[in-house]
This record gives C-alpha cells, structure tokens and sequence, in this order.
C-alpha cells in the first residue's frame, strides 16, 4: 500500500517491528563499543520514533539484554544434536549447526561477545548460556557419568575457543566455514577428549 | 618507625605505592563489574588520599589501563621459552610459567579477564597481548614459514581456551595447576598441530 506522501510503507506485526529493532541493534553492537552507541540511533535507523522504540526496550540494558538473549537461545535451540547417531557425528552435527546459526546471525554474534560484553547482565547471560552447552557436550563426551574435573576444565575451555575461532572466521574470512567447523572438531575430539 | 599517634608507618617508594594501589584495584576489579567499582575505595583500603590516588592514576581508565598493561606485560616477559630446546618443551615450559605467573598474579589476571573487560581501551591493549602470545606461539609451531590460515585460527581458539582454563582454574580449584597445564598442553600439541 501506499501512503500519501507516495512512500511505501509496510505494516509491521508487533514481532517483525521488534526483530527489525534487534537486528539493527546487534549491527550497531557488533561494532562499536557499548558506550559510543546510542539507542536513538537504531529508531533512526529504523525510521521510527523513539518513543516506539522506548515501548519494545525501555532501557539500553533492555535492549542490549534482549539482542544477547535471542542469539543465545535461539543458537541452542537450532542446534540440537540428534540422540541416536553416534558421539562424534553429534559433535560435528551440532558445530555445524551452530556455525551456520552464526554466520547468518553475524551480528548478533558478534554483537554478544564484542560490544554487548560491556554489561555485566549481558556477561551473566552468556555464562548461563556457556554452562547450558557445557552439560550438553559433557553429556556426549561422558554420558551418564559424572565428568572428571579435568575434562569439565577442558570443555569449559573448549567452548572458548570455539567462539573465538568463530568470531575469527566471521571478521577475517580467511578460511571456510566447513575449515573452522573442522578446526573445532580436531580440538574437542583430539585436544580435549584423547587418552582419557 | 612510629609517628606520633602510635601506629607504624611504612615509607612508601615511588614504584612501591603504585604497585600497592594496583594491587588493590585489581583486587576490586577482580570481584566486581567494572560500573560498580570506585577507585576512591582504593585510597580507602590503601589508607591514602584521594589526592595521592589521583597523582598516580588520574581517571579511572588510567587505573584499568594499568592494571592490565601489569598483568600483561609481566605475563609476557616472564613466559619466555628457552629457544634451545624442542618445540614441544617449549610449549610444557611456557605454560607452566604462565600459569604459575597467574596464580601469583591472580587478581590482576582476573581483573583483566573479568571486571575490566567493560573498558574498550583494555580489549585493545588485551589483544594486542594476544597477538604477541600468537605469534610466540606460530614461530614455536610453523617456525620460519608463514603458517596456514586454519593453523592461526586454531592457535586464537587455543589462547582464548587457555584463559578460560586458568580463569577456570583460579576461581574453582578443582584441579591442580599441574593438570591446568596437561589441558592446554594436550589441547595445542593434540587438537590444534596434530596431523598437520
């Protein structure tokens, strides 16, 4: 349809207005510190007053809390490994899963573990996050059991080198994504589970 | 010596107050978000006035700054391999060093890792830390050959899994520092060369 100063506009549904709202802001966080951005600038972004903005995210606290926890949830959610195939094929499954989570969510990502890391509840919700992957690798790599505390260590470990050798895929480019899936693999099933 | 209301006073060099103050700092900086810090607590616990405090750290960047250029600096210089002797060694050698460096430099390290990572002035100075650790650890590896793009990716993945280990390590001591070593010493020499 159109308005009558001839521009299109689009009706937005409550949720398609606040995804909008997020993505521009995980683009704004992912690269610029959290001090220098300011959440008036994503209303302007958007083309919509501040006051709508204010309605979705009260606060820059709401805000930058509600871009971490999107990317947080929904990364697990959409990376859940199959029960019935063997440990390593899951490990792979769920890394490749989890990489294409983030490349399509890149600033989001980024935005997370960069600019957002500022806020100390934004830092609390990723370590919520980190733990809830902990107990889903633990369970593959010592199903049943309770794990050794050298290799709850490791994958405490692991999990950290996993984001920052995602983040690196996502600034640099310099190798493929199916590269940086097999650069995590060699290092959960070589580095961290071998010999034990 | 004693002054006239009965209590000790130490004279303080120069260098001595500003590593006590530092100490100090990353001592709050190690427990609590960085917003809710006060350098002023500081002069307080170190008995001195805010004036003083304020001659040696003039803003509480200034103090963050250092903290971390401390703890960075010194983590650095004190790791330094022997080039005489196997790479693999090296490895053992380095990491024994630094994580011994860390548990008697635990607050800075935390502070650094932790608390402080909300100023962006200090993610800078933090990775170009890491990016002298890399290189140490490429020209350890892949010595007198540009290495291969996965190979540097892995190792960033491998440093951020070494500060999570000793962060790991430090704050819950479930395992000792000698099994903190094994985990990263096994995770570079198995899961990031292994069959390169």
């Amino acid at each position: 349809m159109s308005s009558s100063d001839g521009k299109k506009r689009t009706r937005w549904t409550t949720e398609a207005r606040r995804g909008q709202l997020l993505q521009l802001g995980a683009q704004l966080f992912a690269e610029r510190p959290y001090d220098e951005v300011q959440v008036t600038e994503v209303a302007d972004l958007a083309e919509v007053s501040r006051g709508l903005l204010y309605h979705y995210f009260p606060t820059k606290q709401d805000f930058a809390i509600a871009i971490t926890q999107t990317a947080c949830g929904h990364a697990f959610a959409e990376t859940q490994p199959d029960p019935d195939r063997p440990a390593a094929e899951q490990v792979r499954e769920v890394l490749d899963a989890y990489l294409r989570f983030a490349g399509e969510n890149e600033h989001g990502f980024r935005a997370m573990h960069r600019g957002l890391i500022a806020d100390a509840e934004v830092r609390a919700i990723r370590q919520r996050d980190l733990a809830d992957h902990e107990r889903r690798v633990l369970a593959l790599l010592s199903p049943g059991a309770e794990p050794p505390a050298a290799l709850r260590t490791a994958v405490r470990g692991w999990l950290a080198f996993v984001i920052a050798v995602v983040l690196d895929w996502l600034e640099h480019r310099t190798i493929s994504r199916d590269e940086a899936v097999e650069v995590c693999v060699r290092a959960l099933l070589r580095g961290v589970v071998a010999d034990r």
